[in-house]
């Protein structure tokens, strides 16, 4: 005997989320056999929602409900200034500190040879096409881990030919960390110090 | 700037799941973003699914999609033997033994004066109403914490006055841990060592 079938499906349905074990799938399904039907339905009905209705922005690869996202549309943005980073929470990261003005670009992973991760399954391509407008700065914000590292220095000779100034996040921040989880001080002496390449 | 607003609101429910912090509701939000739709929609699917038809067997209130449970409606259970949980999974912990072959009751709790929940905030109505059949024993299997001892304790008391023989699973478990994660034979051998109340 194991669960009810509604309720053994959900828990498998649950299993198969990323870092959720079978005992955590287990008290997550519980936990949703006693939330009142309306909460259950809306956070079933977002998760459609949000898997319909985002995209990727058209010009940066930022996960958008729009065709541009936010950022791109705000004409207060600085054109002249891409962030690129690897994925789109990296942004959020960014944007806590209320500091950086300009745009960004996502590239949607990093380099990672032993994972058969190349320049191709990254959107370099769409990067590397905006360079052709007005740009002072490229500033490269990818995590300072080896597929970071390797990431930032491909990137960083690309870039040098066409002529346009690249820098990188200084080493403000711990090696071997995750832009992600970085608190804002240290990331914003990281943008502060950011050398060229 | 936060996130694009379907992904926001995706995330602020998934925030209200226990045991789901900010960071793992992130996580979470764009792994689904990243599935295929079709398996979103089941996802989702299941989850109402699993509310709008899990109900409370009537018997011995354990989850169901029916009105009565497959155990209960099992004819091959020895129906003299009624074995007590605090929750529905702790059936599922019994039933991974292939030993036992009595029925259950659930309590949904158990007694916890500090929290507020006193007998009539369990299902102890419900098992008491059970006992005017033929019962030969009733074993109760509730978590060996103080609120389990509680428990075991008050029904102990109430079911020997009506002359039926109770038991308890033996602390051959870890004391103070829960019946959900016991290893089989640790629970096994509880079983085994179960002692008359």
């Amino acid at each position: 005997m194991t669960f009810t079938k509604p309720l053994a499906q959900l828990i498998g349905h649950l299993e198969r989320l990323p870092g959720v074990g079978p005992k955590s799938a287990q008290r997550l399904a519980f936990h949703i056999l006693r939330m009142p039907e309306d909460d259950v339905r809306r956070l079933a009905e977002s998760l459609v929602a949000a898997r319909e209705q985002i995209r990727l922005c058209e010009i940066c690869q930022n996960v958008t409900a729009q065709t541009r996202c936010e950022i791109c549309s705000d004409s207060r943005r600085d054109s002249t200034l891409i962030c690129v980073v690897g994925e789109p929470k990296d942004i959020a990261a960014m944007e806590r500190l209320n500091e950086y003005r300009g745009l960004y670009h996502v590239l949607h992973g990093l380099l990672n040879p032993m994972d058969g991760v190349g320049p191709d399954n990254l959107k370099i391509r769409e990067l590397l096409s905006r360079l052709s407008g007005p740009i002072e700065e490229i500033i490269i914000a990818t995590n300072p881990t080896v597929e970071g590292d390797a990431t930032a220095l491909y990137l960083g000779r690309q870039i040098k030919q066409l002529g346009i100034k690249v820098t990188r996040l200084a080493h403000g921040m711990p090696v071997g960390g995750e832009l992600d989880y970085a608190d804002s001080a240290t990331l914003l002496s990281a943008l502060e110090y950011r050398r060229e390449l």
